[in-house]
């Protein structure tokens, strides 16, 4: 039956590029040293962690200090989240959320609520965006952390990261004149546990803000301090990389372990790798091939970005051509180039997902990362959609293999297969 | 320079078996859906996790749902540290480790007492051999965890586990009798938080007793409940498996979230992978990896020990024959049979290294995973050798991949390279 297949779940996760995969084998086979250890090989594999930083730093914008390799997305997402809140928790325990964050960002701040933080999740219009306003008010003394994704997973919605970002610095200004006004002395200043460096800076070190840019590493630039971002959430397997290997960038204001006295908290410890920020022995050959999947990616990312707009557009356009009782979630303009998500009236998501990979076409439903858990997906009614047409949608991803044909056969299958679920057809 | 390679530093990491990275190559090219997703390529990579999980826990002597797949030995050690100690502090804060445990336990220790916690460091005698008479003192009943390791990375000590797991399964069910003449009803039982089935059992469910098996597994037996542990953390990277994946063992009573209301804490939170004990999406190359490493090593593991032990002690035999000043640390019976650790006086170690190195002679000295920082081994230490000879202390670890000929060669350049250390060659 699968004489074709059409992998439409790029969101979820891309396949490894065969170039990354390459670059990967040998630190398998003949380069296996520990990091740590002080002989060649060990040294050969400490020096492929350290060019891989720097290549990760340089496309992200960032020296390769700021870059602390984890195992992934979540793990990052959580690094942030837990490393910065617990570590500065003197400074105040408020923290600043979208609702449409990844469950990595939102259950940690279901942890974080029970160890006595404060948490605003902030409202999404019915585009999926964040309102800036709301965002400005809810900013407090005591807020030390906002985190916003720059782009949804589920229905690819692109926050203003730029203007969220201008919005906490303004904010920081402010809050580094009352800080001044009330500093008293260098004593002082030390009971605060302030960095070193903070005396001298124009602006607070509050809130922090954090980004998870998971899924919009593929598409849209990520030089972290141009987009005024102090720390950013990256996953190799979303960009073509292998599975169980992200980094976190973070300001080296918040990290540093010379003259400051500030530093995030760990959330693993052991050997003191990644600066003691992160221990555990290095993925070698996952952080090489994340190094790679990151350079293939930034190498062609505007021309692919305009490649995928297109296709994108040409399939959701014969979507509301070809097939009637199509809502598009989300916003259509403000959208990472790859992502369509719509419900189908009267298809169930589900079901509709399951007829499709009977046609070896794979797309999802709710969010994949939680998607065996068939309750509606919390994004899609976030932005207000009614629980029955939440459980109507479904998801296409596309990616850095999908062609036209990809998209024309699976058309032809979509109809028919919507026909079938809505019992006015007699295909099987 | 380096004509002939010589890797005798397998405590350190091990290279990937041909045959495992064979196994993982699929599940970066074609199989490469994310388990969470239900289309068949998801389901595809969710059945192979669930494969390897059947297959560790057969060779581990456990049931599927016993093994938490984590990313490798560190996060391991801190999930059986951090989520039993949080997870059960109402019931106790008292934490019994030995004192040469593995930095990640030892790390974790540290902060579990910032969080309240009591640890008591249990001594090793001279052969790096916890009392079992020391054990059974430190006990008291708000002991909630004991962590010994199975076997040490450095000296390669190996701990009489079964006794120790003897030691504290008496003292549950001392500990069992009193709670239950101090138990009144079955509300005050919910009060506790008890795990339902714990009402029926003979023992408490505390201390519960964990061990580092991340050294041990590859050449020791490993069957969990045989050996009377509770929880058992291993490492892909120590058996020939790819770095960045590992597993927590931990028996059930403390993990299932179904009826019963006991669950240690997880460290990392997020889309509910591993049934909700460890978030983000599954490294699933590396798990198919670790399961293979795990199959390939336990059917050779008694005839591999054999192997390892007649060359070790060969190898060693020629060292104390050939070279004068030489002092074996650990113990010479209790030890993993691939392991050599020995002072040359007058040798400093990284002296040693590093010339053994310009040969393609790779070993270690001090432990592994910290051995950038060149303070002398704690480990060293605490088997009472003075600081000198602990500077002098070098590490050979063999390997599958170690013949008789490499041990041969190693000798001829390891005599001349002492004589050179201490003055009377005249080599370059």
């Amino acid at each position: 039956m699968k004489s074709k297949q059409v992998y439409l779940d790029n969101a979820s996760t891309t396949p490894v590029d065969p170039r990354v995969l390459k670059a990967m084998l040998p630190y398998f086979k003949e380069r296996y040293g520990n990091p740590s250890s002080l002989h060649a090989l060990g040294r050969e594999s400490k020096n492929a962690i350290e060019t891989a930083r720097k290549n990760i730093a340089k496309h992200i914008g960032a020296e390769p200090e700021e870059i602390i390799f984890t195992s992934g997305g979540t793990e990052s997402d959580n690094l942030a989240m837990f490393g910065i809140a617990r570590a500065y928790k003197e400074k105040g325990k408020h923290v600043i959320v979208s609702g449409i964050e990844h469950k990595a960002i939102l259950d940690a701040c279901k942890k974080l609520e029970k160890e006595g933080f404060e948490i605003t999740y902030l409202d999404v219009d019915k585009k999926g965006l964040v309102s800036l306003e709301k965002l400005s008010l809810s900013l407090r003394r005591d807020t030390i952390l906002v985190s916003i994704m720059y782009a949804n997973n589920e229905i690819g919605t692109i926050q203003p990261i730029k203007e969220i970002a201008k919005i906490i610095q303004e904010f920081k200004t402010v809050r580094h004149c009352e800080e001044s006004a009330t500093r008293q002395s260098e004593k002082t200043n030390r009971l605060l546990r302030l960095p070193h460096n903070d005396r001298f800076n124009n602006n607070s070190l509050f809130p922090i803000f954090h980004t998870d840019a998971c899924q919009a590493a593929s598409a849209l630039p990520i030089k972290a301090k141009e987009l005024g971002a102090d720390a950013l959430t990256m996953s190799s397997s979303k960009i073509y990389g292998p599975k169980g290997i992200g980094c976190l960038y973070l300001n080296k204001k918040y990290s540093s372990t010379g003259s400051l006295q500030a530093k995030i908290e760990p959330i693993i410890f052991g050997g003191g790798q990644e600066r003691g920020l992160r221990s555990g022995t290095e993925n070698v050959a996952g952080i090489v091939g994340f190094s790679e999947a990151l350079s293939i990616s930034e190498k062609k990312r505007v021309s692919e970005s305009k490649r995928l707009i297109k296709l994108r557009d040409y399939f959701l356009r014969r979507i509301q051509k070809e097939i009637d009782g199509v809502l598009v979630n989300g916003d259509i303009k403000q959208r990472l180039p790859n992502n369509i998500n719509v419900s189908i009236k009267g298809v169930e998501g589900e079901s509709l997902l399951l007829l499709l990979d009977r046609y070896g076409i794979y797309c999802s439903t709710g969010s994949a990362c939680s998607s065996l858990d068939l309750s509606p997906s919390y994004v899609l009614l976030s932005i207000g959609l009614p629980l029955e047409l939440a459980h109507c949608s479904v998801r296409f991803t596309l990616g850095r293999y999908t062609k036209k044909g990809d998209i024309d056969y699976t058309m032809k299958v979509l109809v028919e297969s919507v026909k079938k679920i809505r019992g006015i057809s007699s295909i099987k």
